[in-house]
């Protein structure tokens, strides 16, 4: 099969999934989305595409968003962010305080809220230095409009706003790990910023393309421009296989096989090195918080194609 | 002895002590205090008054503030106030997350900061009803007057904003509470509040009077005014007895024997039912966060008079 | 109202209760127990006995002998316990080994489980010393023999067997000490003791003469004897109000006012300093795991006579 | 470079690491290991066979062992062992209890000590039905010597001794499992297979070739025969890449980016699927308890072949 009768097959398999699993409630603006949509898209190294269903719809890459700050904070800081958070799977909620306390505020890798609370700090530091001008939020959006190639990109303002006023737990996050001294800004800065990235919206295509460069060591394949050196685009997916589906990374990594990162929008970014990028989108989530019928596009995906890392 | 007699022997005892222990100063403010002051006053349920050292000098109340918000609360709310805090003691430090996770926001007792907080909400849903006037910082001030006989009683504003703009870890426990649902107005409200009843400044007189309605089963022994009923009066001291001195109660019954509260600012609050309402205060704190010459000094009371719950 | 009197209003008031809560059965032996008996003996410091009810049958004492077997420890060692145990309450459930991981094998008190197994294995190390006899279980029974004055008292060998056969909680909490360090013996040994310990066979009456000295500044009234000094007596005391009663010491103190200790076969013991012993038998449990209709008895005796320690 | 001259060069560059790190010492008899030792073995898909340094002697496989015990408990039970296991990263260290109490007896993964035991017990059951004959430890013991075609291995003896009478951490799981209900067998006898599957020794060759398998889609290369189903190879691969190296999976997939198991013998075991598996052995550990120059010739081995699964 190629990968057109693939998703095919896949988006006739899901089909009874749709109606499964519930939509992230606690961000009210996201409870508005109508919770049947699916759509998924792959591009390969070579320049490929192929996408079905709602592919080319915007949603809220919520965490997703994560993935990029990562990669983001790693071009402006190397190794040195490794200082200031782990990188290991948390074994907890990905919300939880308890091991922040335990670990004096080091949070256990980036991809936890915490750990993107220390990253957008670090984003922060470097955009908006003391006496210049406050562009955080654009930096990590021009980085977004330039891997995907789409100028268009921006950000969903009522997400943004309902998150900051109903998001009170990120907000004891903040402001704990600023009581153990490692948030640089004060922490309404860092949520505003966070809130922000959180609410950017793209479609499966734009973060299927917006990937591609952790599928192809670093690059991006039409310029051959370096976005990150080969050796970190490897570490970040051995991270997006150990921490990047929040607490069931074990599971994630079991059924699908391949580094991804998810958001509560339904969306999941999944990469296989040197072969292709895969973005899937489905509201529903499954009782760890990954989209339901996402999560099984990309089992079926690695069971068709026989491809995974394992 | 008479407690004339004690008091000397203990202001001998202790200045040794004196030059022992750290003062807090997590809260910038309080750390320019000289921190080799020593006071202590006792007045009895038959209303004579002994004092030594600088036991007319005014400090900041902090924590104990938590046991006159505590018995607003029982005044306004009964024992529906258990609805939302427990009452046993929390066995880990004394602002701990952790608790709060596993117990979904239900904080252990109303003497830790989490507990504190919600009692402060309860005040605050009184004394600042929805369209009323916003009077939730003189209504614990004016009980405060009521209870020490003394009008002069405020607030040290510059204490209040010293806290305000560095505790974090209480903007935290705030919001996290909040974001499990067990407080009914906004963090900063309650915060603005808290810090306020905390910076509260009296002195060892004003506090022992304070007070003394403990000793009296609930009653001012001057008119005989009733402030609680006196089952509530047993349960606040039992309280006192068993979470008054966050992680050292065990520590605190053993040596002293007493029902007590006490703060960061070096202030301890204790009473001996039917018999004297006691404060210390110095400001060098243990290693648990209490009093270290006070301690000792009521442990010395105790010894001396043979007097004590035990 | 006498003590006789009171004691039949409290027998007549607990009669609807004694058919509510349930009995431990996570020890076989003790589920055989008929779970509606209720008994209660009040021993005052004068010499007077009162009892009601099934004061004169016995039962096991289970975690109450904890009280004894401290009192042995620091007649042996004196304060040096305090270097293997806290003394602080657990706040968390009565057997948890999460307390005992993050607090690196030192229990939190003597009255949790952990903590009586290094009480036991420092009498064991007493009892019996290298290359001499093993009297370890008879050292605590003659002990207790001793103090409720009765030779009687024996081991209910059937109970032993049961837990020793289905604690498998128990003995990962003795090898997890160990693990750690803090057992001078080997884990099977001290778990046997443990175990013959908690199942000796009181009655109330019993028991409330094995706990007169508490009440008593540490001597036996009727022949002067020291068991411990007037400063230990008073340290225990203080220990059973703070943690005597398992996750409920907050509860029992608010309600109860005495300090007091608990056993999951149903008993509860209880001293008024310079007033009273009072032991209560009731093998229904609250949600606590103390006796319900027992906790309920001594909230009435302190709510009808007046006396506590608040 | 081909395999041959990769080997040297690991072997070179690694000298200089062979005095550093820590020999686990809580295992009496490992503390005997002549601490610098080094071996490595490469076995290609192909059939070819590498290797350098001390590659032919033998060592105490340990946690090794658990890859094994799992792979013979997914052919026995299959899917169903993960009612009573789970397949996540335990993020706490490796034989914690607290994670246990917190998820009621049910391990997070297999590969943690608590997991290792469950999976042991699951073995117990099939080997020794009931009235039938006892060959748990035989049952393992002939499983290895059959995927390493290598019938001369077998247990330590002194090892397993050694850590029986000092192994008293691994005593409080098991009966804590047990007191959770999730062991069927005696903690005893669980244990006892246990200590002897840790105990067997083996050389990195015989590893290499017993972890054949994983990397050849389930089968043993030279005769084609199924260990177990493709699909089921790709789940012990996840879980290795997740759960397998101690509370450093993150940073061991961010260094070596290869599913691998270590022991505290100084063994680790790794697979590069489709293309070759690979044993490091030497016996000093880094603070996370995996073999410090292992670790370290393991990422030089994907660093050099420019091999990894990312």
């Amino acid at each position: 099969m190629n990968y057109s009768e693939i998703l095919k097959e896949i988006y006739a398999e899901v089909q009874p999934l749709l109606t499964q699993g519930q939509v992230a409630d606690y961000i009210p603006e996201l409870a508005h989305i109508p919770p049947t949509k699916f759509g998924m898209a792959i591009l390969t190294s070579e320049g490929e595409q192929f996408q079905i269903g709602e592919a080319s719809e915007k949603f809220s890459i919520q965490s997703i968003s994560k993935l990029f700050t990562l990669t983001l904070a790693m071009r402006l800081e190397g190794d040195a962010i490794w200082q200031r958070i782990g990188r290991e799977p948390s074994g907890t909620a990905f919300n939880s305080l308890v091991q922040l306390e335990y670990e004096n505020g080091i949070p256990r890798n980036p991809f936890i809220n915490a750990g993107a609370l220390v990253v957008t700090d670090m984003i922060l530091s470097h955009a908006c230095p003391p006496g210049g001008l406050d562009n955080a939020h654009e930096t990590v959006l021009d980085f977004l409009r330039k891997l995907a190639q789409n100028a268009e990109i921006g950000f969903d303002l009522d997400v943004a706003r309902s998150e900051r006023s109903t998001g009170y737990r990120n907000i004891a996050l903040a402001n704990f790990i600023k009581s153990f001294g490692n948030l640089r800004n004060e922490p309404d800065k860092v949520l505003d910023a966070y809130f922000h990235h959180c609410s950017i919206a793209m479609t499966c295509s734009d973060l299927a393309r917006a990937g591609l460069f952790l599928a192809n060591k670093g690059r991006l394949p039409w310029n051959d421009e370096e976005i990150i050196k080969p050796n970190q685009a490897k570490y970040i997916k051995s991270l997006m296989l150990t921490c990047g589906t929040y607490d069931s990374v074990g599971d994630f990594a079991y059924r699908v096989g391949l580094p991804g990162k998810s958001g509560v929008g339904g969306g999941i970014l999944a990469v296989m090195p040197g072969e292709f990028s895969v973005c899937v989108w489905s509201p529903r989530l499954n009782e760890n918080g990954n989209s339901l019928a996402g999560t099984k596009a990309l089992e079926l995906l690695t069971t068709l194609t026989g491809i995974s890392v394992f």
